[in-house]
């Protein structure tokens, strides 16, 4: 086989605002890599197949905040979750043909030294390599593992989920469903509300078109808020909470970009007795992963729960993907198609 | 006995900012009663001796705030924690000479149809009546059983209070230095600053002439955040917060009389995998008002804990300890002694 492009997404420079394709990061094209002969130094050769964007990645795009992950280098490829297959190894633990999910480069072909943020998985009911990124992935692990930690339910509890129609929203909105929940949930367009309302919204709606206070006050009060979002619909969230609501504290996507948001209704914590969970789901991993891939995954299969991804062919696309996760454009859950097998 | 002069203090007018002593509330001398003769009605009649000016009134002074104690009424007496004792009974479940501690009027004395939010207590130890306005009281059952509901203290941490040399903070600090942690404390004055080092605090400052930010950087992480300020001392706990950090939000003074207060690094929550737990004492009394009356009034009696009490004598006062305990001025636990038995 002779050489071939190796592909690569750089970080490009430091995002100030939203970030911006072929400036925050650029494809770069110019580093061509051999998969026969490339020294592997007793390590092994990983092919991308499938990248994940998530809303999340836009912290590490920043400069000098003390946040839970570094930020990217400068001048190197970014990374994120992925689904990559070995193509030769000189690793014990690891073997041509095996796939890997973890933390994997924006890159065509990586060698790795060692299985770190990687785990080797099987996949016997031959689902696409993407479902890995989303309802199996970290978006769907955020959702469970979240819910069966914080939200205390009980049968009959309101639920607001905002970012509804996302990966991690969707399955939220479904697993308070089958906890016999009366669930409001939130999206940017009418699209996304449709979706919501097929998979148990009992009350969607358009929070570009319709007023999330005046929603609140007429089908609520919450029990459960999950916040993907913070700022000003954290603070509607905050008045329109029962006493004794747990507030799930996913995300703040409304600050991401501004430099963060400004909350002033904060003292409804202590006025309603509610309790306030932040949460890395890396953490909660050991405690809840077992009853995740128990759970999950049949029902996945069966399609009992329902999930969507809005897939994007080549690396090419992930600078123009990382923005339309900021700004919400894209449809679903956000999958980059690198390579077929 | 003659009628005598039944001294109260009215709610006058609604407080946009601090409570105005005389505007706010007004000292009245215009009614008089005649305790021997004043008809019961199957009621029984209370002449207070001791009441509790605390932070929280300033919510109950504001209009239209949906909160979780209702407004003072214009024109008729505030109320708030007291002890009084029982001039007359033709109720079957009091008799004369039993003490009350409970919601009180501030006035020299009221009739009471039934115990509603009154509770008979004894006082065997012979302690002042004050001590179950403070340390024995509300504010003591505040920072015990919310400390034994949320803190999950593991020896060694380190906590941050903020009024610490409060009613409140003050029991925080013992509790902690009792349960192991390093102990940074805040509040007003030099004075305050002396008295939180006499009881423990291992970094205790004066936060109107030493920078939050600054200690808490230096003396952080912080594993435990007790909050009684909110704004600007709330984000900057939120920024010296530890991974996994609990927040007990008990009050947020910093914004009861300017409007509310405004947060801006609410996403540290996330970033950090925060808890943040809003309370009301009442809530957790059934479960840990056993284990406080076991537990404190020995160490108060023994002066294993101490505590501190600013007491003005009479109703006269009121008002200007209002806005004393809004301002930080009092020296101590702020009570007013109305009458002697």
């Amino acid at each position: 086989m002779a050489p071939v492009t190796n592909g690569r997404v750089l970080f490009n420079s430091i995002a100030t605002g939203f970030p911006e394709p072929g400036k925050t990061t650029v494809y770069d094209t110019t580093q061509v890599i051999d998969p026969e002969t490339v020294p592997l130094n007793g390590g092994f050769l990983l092919k991308t197949l499938e990248l994940s964007i998530d809303p999340y990645m836009r912290g590490r795009m920043s400069a000098n905040v003390k946040s839970y992950i570094p930020p990217f280098l400068l001048g190197e490829p970014i990374t994120g979750y992925g689904v990559a297959v070995v193509v030769r190894s000189e690793h014990s633990e690891i073997k041509a043909g095996d796939h890997v999910y973890g933390t994997i480069a924006h890159v065509n072909y990586s060698i790795r030294k060692d299985l770190s943020y990687l785990t080797v998985f099987q996949n016997p009911d031959k689902l696409p390599w993407s479902t890995f990124l989303g309802v199996l992935g970290m978006p769907g692990k955020t959702a469970f593992m979240a819910w069966k930690e914080y939200s205390q339910v009980k049968k009959g509890e309101t639920v607001f989920v905002t970012t509804g129609a996302g990966p991690v929203g969707s399955l939220v909105i479904q697993l308070a469903k089958r906890d016999g929940c009366k669930i409001i949930a939130s999206a940017g367009s009418e699209e996304k509300v449709q979706f919501m309302k097929e998979i148990g919204a009992d009350v969607a709606f358009n929070y570009k078109t319709t007023n999330t206070v005046e929603v609140l006050e007429k089908e609520g009060p919450i029990d459960i808020y999950w916040d993907n979002v913070g700022g000003a619909t954290l603070d509607a969230a905050l008045d329109a909470a029962n006493d004794g609501a747990r507030f799930i504290e996913c995300g703040m996507i409304s600050g991401y970009n501004t430099g963060g948001a400004t909350n002033t209704r904060l003292f409804q914590v202590i006025a309603k007795s509610i309790s306030m969970h932040g949460f890395i789901v890396g953490r909660l991993e050991p405690k809840w992963g077992k009853e995740f891939f128990a759970t999950i995954p049949p029902l996945v299969a069966s399609g009992e729960i329902k999930h969507r991804e809005d897939i994007y062919e080549g690396l090419e696309w992930v600078g123009d993907v990382l923005l339309a996760v900021q700004k919400g454009t894209n449809k679903a859950k956000a999958v980059i198609h690198v390579a077929d097998e």
